[in-house]
């Protein structure tokens, strides 16, 4: 038997199911569940979906299909005739269709639909007469040919033509012309006369550019428009789309040919965008919009404000509209009815799509819906709290992106109520941004470039715009609303955005924005309140968020009930030690103990430890640590105390040792005149202490071996700090850390130095233990090939993984400027490294270390402390490795806990 | 049954063999083999060996002997007084012993001896009555008191006095006073009443200075003497010994306790060291020295200088001493017939020392003699042509360090035509070297710290100069014969030597030398022909050696029979390619690409790559490409023909662009000049192109992805070289190897920008194929790991074991000054691993890289390129792992090719 290339849909029945996503596309399959499940048959137009696997073929056979799919095409066909009494192409009742991508997973937007497919000279009269509304007819006919035209005739056949001069640009300018002749301000203030000379004139224009007739033939038509949707599978944006959104290209689309139905046949007609709950706020409320006497793209296009479908889903700028439930109780009561059912059905917030043609409801599409991360907790939970779902699918519902949108920035509302907006849109994506103003996707990537934070503003957004938006901190537009592309695609990547702000009057020809009076330029700063929807001049304070969120902290709580992987932070101070606390820290996973130094009110401790490393002899040097003790220890012991007997990694003094050399003037005379030499002496010492590539030079425990007497006095002074907390009965559990071994003799040589400290302190402090431990870090790729022998010295590891990425790939970080653009904009490497794990490579030397370490010494405590360690892909593989912890930077501790306890319930425990 | 702790030998027997170094130490082995093999029995004053293990035990267990020992040794004294017929301690006819130490490795003169153990106020009269000769026995008395105070009753009890304070210097001190005193020249000048005198002055001393007795009691002075000899072993000048030549600390030595025989007594008595063939040479004649009345200690300190044992064995200084085969005509003929019986029977040239006592000749030691480089080939090449060994044993004759001997730098003789030597000594180690002069072993070190190069100058050297001599270019001493301290030394490491410069006068206090009225102090130059023995003032010109030498082709010849590893050369310039293929290499392993821009006489290439280099946009590169092409074609055109159809790898550009940048003004402004750019232009640029680890920046393959252009007319110069050269007939075989890889995305990228030029190149000359490769070199860890996915796209691999090292380690090179020395000085790694390959931790890369890269291309052609290629045990290794080829400066693949003979004969083909 051929493969089955066609799945029907449609008179309570259907082919397929919703399971079946792989091969009919979120779309089609979710038709097909929506039509065929015996509990949900809901009212779908009939139809059938061409699977992703003909796409598969269509791409492979140089554009051929399957030999059988004409075959099957046409017995669909007849099977939709059947239930709808209408013939395709027919001249007495005729079958128009609509065709529409659809992939695997969404992505709204960015492939070609053509609706009205079937209208011919032939079958137009045979509609005015169904219908009996020959206006409805001929815009529907004037639509088809502004797709057709476009969508088959020029982007499928490969055309490109020059900005602004696409087919469709060019038909529009004519229909405007029209309007401005007839003094018509809507499209529906077009007669049925001049829509038809429209058509007339569109075909004309049609044959002049494109060089081709628009065809006349039902089934040509047909054809034409499904092998447009597969082409468009490879178009440019879409591309462009998948990598952002790391979707495999060999998915493939389906095609869904299904029959039409009329959101434009009058005033009895309407058609609407909703959420089963708001996906804004995760309220659980029936939240949607709609047009009257319109097709589904008017709704999404955002050309017309829409109407709220109830109260719940009222704007400011809609709140005048008059609501569904008022204008049409009947469908939307079956409307609400239905919602309902498909929530419960699917256990999950839904976006749906509808039309009401003469009153009668019809469903033409349900999917998972996007919502922001606020929504996205609010959901999870209340659905948990409803018994619709598990606490594991709690967990899994939302996204470490969404998690992170909890933590965004927000506009300090100090500054905000200092300052009076200058315009107010739609909220359509939350949390704050600043940024200089662009006009164009381009500019917003020039401004990345240059490293400057930019906010898109648009009239309106559409797919072309997708990497310009990418690329800015937040999107503006003067039109659309909460279902608009820009609104859906910020939703998508919890990007600050606010939509359909009526107020602003754009010249891109000028670059300006022009709101109430005032002007800005591109360039300019402005300021977004994504969560009011407030838009500010110049430059606001920004703050961190999320800190004392009380939904963020029941859902995290969920998290932390399933997670076996513990979360650290790394932290450098007292203050830092109580954030961490506050974040759920579960230890310290990285105190940098030079890091103490920056940034104090008082240069006094910095300045004690420059002159250690501007010392020569080693008299000078014992001199200068020796005034630098009681710094260090002051510091290491508060936060030992904030940690409460938590784990608390101390690494080691590591950097190249120039690092801390003064650059002024002043400030190396200053130390001359301290250490009692020469300026001219000290700047050679400073000069000494340069190296060709610091990364790979005197660094880490290479100073601890060549000047001993600081891994001495870094002893002393955990040990002391601890010590003392011990005697006051504060529980503290400090984890010596040695950094950048390359060999299991330089822990050897180190411990031995920490151990002779530990017993004296022991002794001084007349206690019969001092809890520790005595680690390192493992960061060389030496390191971890030799781990075995390094585990029988180290009492735990610590994956550095920023520098075993620079190490195994030998790219310095800091260097990585002049290349890794390019890299991974030709696809050489698929993520930047220092952001996600290299798994093959630098993952392959943490595997093997891992083994090895725990071959050497059983149990070894295993962690990370590089700034992997909030990156979700890379807590999923420590768990998978079976680490012990996870150290990142406090704010990114919420996405760990997540992150480790969606691995559980991906990989088990 | 206890373990045997002392192997007796002597009366033909004995309990041991040559085969027991392990256990008996070198000396002892060779004594019992001597002793006790049937074939040849030869007469050895009997005496046993305490075996290594004891050694062992002695420091295990805080200088404790195993509970047996002292009724083995008892039973063992017993003995030897059997055959000796003379008793220990006893009043008849006394037996006196000596007592040596006898590693399994030698170790010349880092350990002690001690002679005439017995001696005491009950044994003298004895000892005058058996041997008619008070003066002899007082003479034996003084030295006995002299050793047994300095290295038992001093160094063994751990006193350490200043400096010129010790106990053997205030003794000394005392004798010299008396023979002023007498009026006597040589020590045979005083009497017996003197040395009875001295000798109560000696003992008088030793109990002031050291606060003891001198022993009076045989037996006491044997276990002291033992002891000592123990203790000896962890001396410090025994351990840096070791350090240097890598022996094992747990070794532990032997100790042979010997019935002493005495070449000091009389005329009819002599001691001497002999060759059994000339090490200085290998010329096959029976060579030594010899001195009359007297105890072999003076021949090897060298202060007489000792006589020719045969007129082969004649120097300028001996010349006029009396040769032993005329003075002992019987004597001479029995050990001339030992010697030979002996190297027949070892197959190998030894080293033997021998004493005559009342014209009674006693063998006191034999051993595979040291021998130098030039010797070493001799010799493998003689004894392989008298089929004395067979050619597999004459390549493992000849170490990779002796090898390098041959390829020493030479004085010019153009240069030395044009001197006079300001003094002749004995030709001690071959080679030439030129330095400043220095006194001390300390002088020399510092030099070495500063960068210079010295020659270090002694009265004599004695083993407390070790490190020293290590440090200096070369080795001047005004006493000393050939078998002296200062010329075994040398020749054991292969370094140019004088000994026995007689001419010289050194003032130690003024640090000068006055030779011939002309006086030289510290830091002024000189020159040393150590082949001839000759000294020059000043610095002459030195050559590079070996090119031409037969001996040296004949016996590689002989490796390049045996060994299965091609060897390949690294060369940037069609003269290299010339020297390379002269010094039999298979193939240039390494040509880059961008050297051949280095060191033209005409700047004009290097200021067109600088142009390039310094061009911003895609045109200005371009034009500067093509102005570039011509030069980089030319000398990959002239390289690729000297190479006669061989493996050319060129590597594509590497370095960091900026190391290209010129640093002066000038230059800098005459770019700008020919970029038609402003000079504030130019410096911008060259300031963007500066990095924070160049190490790990913008090089390699990450050029060639960024600027494609590069690679393009990269390819196109070796294609069309390659081409027209195929045109020619002339057989070429470039391998176009891309650095720097990580991914093999960057090789996919690449290959195809090659390949189209390829296609190009060959359409052009009508060529069906042009014979090349595409390859890449190993040098970033996670290349290695991922050298699977990577073979798949690279024809070739060949490892840079230089990056490798950098990056396995996190060491760059350049910046390891800073602690390297402190890492090897504390044995935190055992060598520089840019010297030595690290096996261990860069070597499991390369094997996890050769095992992955064969399973992803069957047949993978393997090599390595980095300076570890020439290194032997870096070769053994490359041989191990199943390298295709190793490749190395031109200079080392002689080397390579010994050592991958060597491996093979190791550890199979």
């Amino acid at each position: 038997m051929a493969k089955k290339n066609i799945y029907f849909f449609g008179g309570g029945k259907a082919d397929g199911n919703g399971k079946m996503k792989e091969l009919l596309g979120g779309k089609g399959a979710n038709l097909a569940e929506m039509a065929g499940h015996p509990k949900l048959k809901l009212p779908i137009p009939p139809g059938f979906t061409i699977t992703t696997d003909v796409c598969t073929y269509y791409w492979d056979n140089k554009r051929q299909y399957p030999k059988t799919l004409q075959a099957e095409n046409n017995a669909n066909i007849k099977h939709i005739e059947k239930i709808t009494g209408k013939q395709f192409g027919g001249t007495k009742t005729p079958l128009l269709l609509s065709v529409r991508s659809g992939a695997r997973s969404s992505m709204p937007g960015m492939m070609e639909t053509i609706l009205n497919v079937g209208l011919t000279e032939k079958t137009i009269p045979a509609m005015i007469a169904y219908s009996g509304d020959e206006r409805f007819v001929y815009d529907a006919y004037r639509r088809l040919i502004m797709m057709y035209s476009d969508v088959v005739m020029e982007k499928a056949a490969g055309i490109e033509p020059k900005e602004d001069q696409g087919i469709r640009k060019q038909l529009e300018v004519i229909m405007h012309n029209l309007k401005k002749k007839r003094g018509a301000k809507a499209d529906t203030d077009l007669t049925a006369k001049d829509l038809k000379g429209l058509c007339i004139d569109f075909k004309k224009t049609v044959k002049k550019v494109l060089g081709k007739e628009f065809p006349d033939n039902a089934m040509d038509q047909l054809w034409g428009s499904i092998g447009a949707v597969f082409a468009s599978w490879n178009g440019k944006r879409a591309i462009a789309y998948r990598n952002i959104e790391k979707i495999p290209h060999k998915w493939g689309t389906a095609v869904n040919v299904q029959a039409m139905v009329f959101g434009n046949m009058g005033k009895g007609s309407a058609t609407g965008v909703a959420f089963t709950r708001n996906p804004g706020n995760g309220d659980n409320h029936f939240y949607g919009e709609y047009l009257v006497n319109a097709q589904g793209e008017d709704v999404v296009a955002g050309t017309r404000t829409p109407a709220p479908i109830n109260k719940f889903s009222k704007t400011d700028h809609s709140k005048h509209e008059k609501q569904l439930d008022k204008l049409m109780p009947k469908a939307y009561k079956e409307l609400d009815n239905i919602q309902k059912r498909l929530e419960k059905h699917y256990s999950d917030m839904l976006d749906i799509e509808f039309t009401i043609e003469n009153n009668v409801l019809w469903m033409l599409q349900c999917r998972v819906g996007k919502r922001n991360g606020i929504a996205s907790v609010q959901m999870a939970l209340d659905m948990l709290k409803e018994k619709l779902i598990k606490k594991e699918e709690a967990v899994m519902r939302v996204t470490p992106d969404q998690l992170n949108e909890l933590l965004l920035p927000i506009v300090d509302p100090k500054a905000e109520a200092k300052s009076e907006p200058v315009a107010k849109g739609l909220p359509a994506g939350p949390g704050g941004a600043a940024g200089h103003i662009v006009f164009t996707s381009q500019e917003a990537l020039d401004f990345k470039k240059a490293g400057k934070q930019s906010i898109l503003v648009r009239e309106e957004t559409n797919p072309e715009d997708v990497e310009g938006m990418r690329a800015s901190e937040a999107i503006l537009t003067a039109r659309g609303g909460m279902t608009s592309h820009a609104a859906l695609v910020a939703r998508g990547w919890g990007k600050c955005c606010i939509v359909g702000c009526g107020d602003l009057d754009i010249d891109m020809s000028k670059k300006t924005m022009t709101v109430h009076g005032k002007t800005l330029k591109k360039g300019d700063y402005i300021t977004l309140n994504g969560t009011k929807g407030f838009v500010y001049e110049g430059k606001l304070n920004m703050l961190a968020a999320g800190e004392n969120d009380k939904n963020l902290n029941a859902f995290l709580s969920i998290c932390d009930k399933i997670k076996r992987l513990k979360v650290r932070t790394n932290g450098d101070t007292p203050a830092d030690a109580e954030k961490a606390i506050s974040f759920g820290a579960q230890g310290i996973g990285l105190f940098r103990i030079e890091h103490m130094f920056y940034g104090k009110t008082s240069e006094k401790p910095l300045f004690k430890l420059r002159k250690m490393i501007m010392s020569k002899s080693l008299d000078e040097r014992k001199k200068a640590l020796k005034e630098l003790f009681p710094y260090m220890k002051k510091d290491i012991k508060a936060t030992l105390k904030a940690m409460k007997g938590y784990g608390v990694t101390i690494r080691l003094i590591d950097p190249p040792l120039h690092e801390f050399v003064p650059h002024s003037d002043a400030k190396l005379k200053e130390l001359a005149k301290a250490l009692k030499v020469s300026n001219a002496e000290v700047a050679k010492r400073a000069d000494g202490l340069r190296e060709s590539n610091p990364m790979m030079g005197h660094r880490g425990v290479r100073l601890g071996i060549t000047y001993p007497e600081i891994t001495e006095m870094e002893a002393r002074a955990i040990f002391e700090s601890a010590a003392e907390l011990q005697k006051e009965k504060v529980k503290v559990f400090p984890e010596i850390m040695i950094p950048v071994t390359c060999h299991q003799n330089e822990i050897g040589h180190q411990k031995e130095i920490i151990k002779a400290v530990y017993k004296e302190v022991k002794a001084k402090f007349g206690l019969k233990k001092i809890d520790h431990l005595v680690g390192t870090m493992i960061e060389i790729p030496r390191a971890a090939l030799q781990a075995e022998k390094i585990a029988g010295e180290a009492e735990f590891f610590s994956f550095g993984t920023n520098d075993l990425t620079q190490m195994s790939f030998g790219f310095s970080r800091d260097d990585t400027g002049g290349f890794m653009g390019e890299y991974l904009e030709q696809g050489i490497i698929t993520d930047d490294p220092f952001q996600t794990l290299d798994q093959d490579g630098v993952g392959e030397l943490i595997k093997i270390a891992v083994k090895r370490g725990r071959k050497g010494r059983k149990g070894l405590k295993i962690g990370i402390c590089g700034e992997h360690g909030g990156d979700p892909e890379s807590v999923e593989f420590c768990h998978r490795e079976g680490f012990d912890y996870v150290s990142c930077s406090p704010f990114r501790v919420p996405i760990a806990r997540l992150s480790a306890a969606q691995a559980v319930l991906k990989y088990g425990k």
